[in-house]
């Protein structure tokens, strides 16, 4: 039997009740914080820094020294997958990814490799084991993964996209390629997520970024099935006794929510076009929900981003069952001061609701 | 009483029974057609296009001589609105619209101007005019707007955007001068369709491209309360004596379908991650839908072109009240030939199915 978590964002994951809504925000280590931005130069890009544990340890608790948060997340990227799997990765300067030669055929699918997390992705295992030990469990831990789905399409395009007519092509065309390549996807991050977890980490976060400009049934067949495959196959005991909670994050996907609460993940991240309030009868506590503050709410004033944080926690709720976040990753030119701001109306929102 | 449409296009919208789905595509006239290119060449740019009336309606009947479409609809862009309301508008190259200097304060907003169509946008009557002789009512014409909120992102950005991050300070700290910036625009957009439908355009229909960056409770309260505002003050009865039905489209809301069902619209667009049939179902006859097939199924061959038309027009199920559509604008990108695959496939499976 695993053992009971003392840590609120885990106690929240599963449906436990906590003393309050904890909070974590995504992309909370990054850009908009000047600490990282010196960290990174010292690492000299993007990518360097991702493979350098010491660095990536570090910038992962930047964020934890400035602001009260209840969990920590792995500073990685997701495109370390198709890297291990085979195909070269850059990062060009004000560009987003690249991954060339892209994935067209299928001969580029058989050609890509089931990596080893141990040896191909040993420095994110480092990483992790870094993190831990400055942590000292303190704070909870967060690992993490693109979607199959997501994760193809920047095989598929060669990097990012605003059409996606390669990856959409090979969908409509050629589905049993597209499934193979998938399949493969779903071994490769079910042995990375495994990993993680080996490692440590003590919830994981499933980020299907672009699940949403998939057709409504090309959505549950196309990215919902792979990432459920991927959840059927993780170890969800840690190293520790406890239970490893899986957070699927589906962007635009609001309309999928019951689907997505029946893959068995335990909590489902929500974007801000979906009322957390009405999301929570939808679920009826089959899973707990993370979200979902428009990252935008921001570039508000601070007493705006008070009246919205308690708008969001009054929608959802008595606790338990919610994890504040917000509905997509925090914007690079945000005032870390606002995110300040942002914590701490989480925390006395629910220091006064609760007493 | 309003006499009863002849054109299937118009039938469709309203709920009455037709011989077949029509079908017409956002974007109909534009990138994809080398002949469109050429005209737009010889204009110089885009706007000058926009601005002359013998060109603009030169393209806007180029789909109609190339494909079977039960539809025109006007050559225009939304943007002329903000223009004739006194924004210096320019289309640099490769980039997207420039509207500069951007609204950002109470007296920008009390400088914007009410336009007379007739005179500041005489330039769309004359195109209107123009498309309606050439046409001799063999094929209806549709009108359209941008709604006020997706016009004012542009107003706000000074632009396009990615991270909205101006309109959205706005909309947090001050609502209410969002709010006074969308009356404004209500009153502009009324009075332009207004003035198109006096000058013969046969249905219009209001594009709310930016609906769904909002979150779920703005888009209620910023863009579908204006869009209400507008249809409410239209004049639904065309100089032919026959009902002129208002067609709603917002990109990414699904989610609101039975709210945008009830603004008072005979029509409302979806794109193509809402289920058709379930969309059916949730609208109960209420109104007629339009669309959704995924753009990108353009990029696939004409064998599954055909099989996506027949699975979308059984997932709808029998018509009448169903307009094919692609789910947002074609793609600059697109083969002609499939659109005439396209075309044909509506047409064909109709033949097939109503005998």
């Amino acid at each position: 039997m695993p053992t009971q978590p003392r840590h609120r964002f885990l106690q929240a994951c599963l449906g436990l009740p906590t003393d309050r809504t904890p909070i974590w925000i995504m992309r909370q280590a990054g850009r908009y914080l000047p600490e990282y931005m010196a960290v990174r130069q010292q690492a000299g890009h993007f990518l360097a820094l991702c493979k350098n544990p010491e660095l990536a340890a570090q910038v992962t608790l930047q964020p934890l020294e400035r602001f009260n948060l209840d969990a920590a997340i792995l500073f990685s990227d997701i495109l370390v997958i198709p890297e291990a799997m085979g195909m070269p990765l850059r990062f060009g300067t004000g560009e987003g990814p690249i991954l060339e030669p892209p994935i067209r055929n299928a001969s580029d699918v058989a050609k890509l490799l089931r990596p080893d997390p141990e040896k191909s992705l040993d420095y994110v295992m480092q990483t992790i084991k870094t993190i831990k030990n400055l942590l000292a469990d303190k704070t909870p831990l967060i690992g993490f993964s693109g979607s199959p789905w997501t994760l193809a399409t920047y095989m598929v395009e060669g990097g990012s996209s605003k059409t996606f007519s390669n990856v959409k092509g090979m969908l409509y065309d050629r589905p049993d390629l597209l499934k193979t390549l998938l399949d493969r996807l779903v071994e490769a991050v079910t042995d990375y997520l495994n990993a993680q977890i080996r490692h440590g980490v003590q919830a994981v976060q499933i980020f299907d970024t672009w699940g949403g400009i998939l057709g409504h049934d090309e959505f549950l067949e196309f990215s919902l099935e792979s990432m459920q495959k991927i959840i059927a196959g993780l170890n969800r005991i840690g190293p520790d006794g406890q239970t490893v909670p899986v957070i699927l994050f589906a962007k635009g996907c609001g309309v999928h929510l019951e689907r997505m609460a029946a893959t068995g993940c335990d909590v489902v991240g929500l974007d801000w076009t979906t009322n957390l309030g009405e999301a929570r009868k939808r679920v009826n506590g089959r899973v707990a929900l993370q979200g979902n503050m428009d990252p935008a709410v921001l570039y508000a004033s601070p007493e705006k981003i008070q009246q919205e944080v308690e708008r969001l926690l009054c929608a959802y709720g008595p606790h338990p069952g919610h994890i504040f976040n917000l509905g997509h990753g925090i914007a690079p030119d945000c005032d870390p001061a606002k995110v300040a701001v942002l914590a701490a109306a989480v925390q006395n929102f629910n220091g006064k609701s609760s007493s």
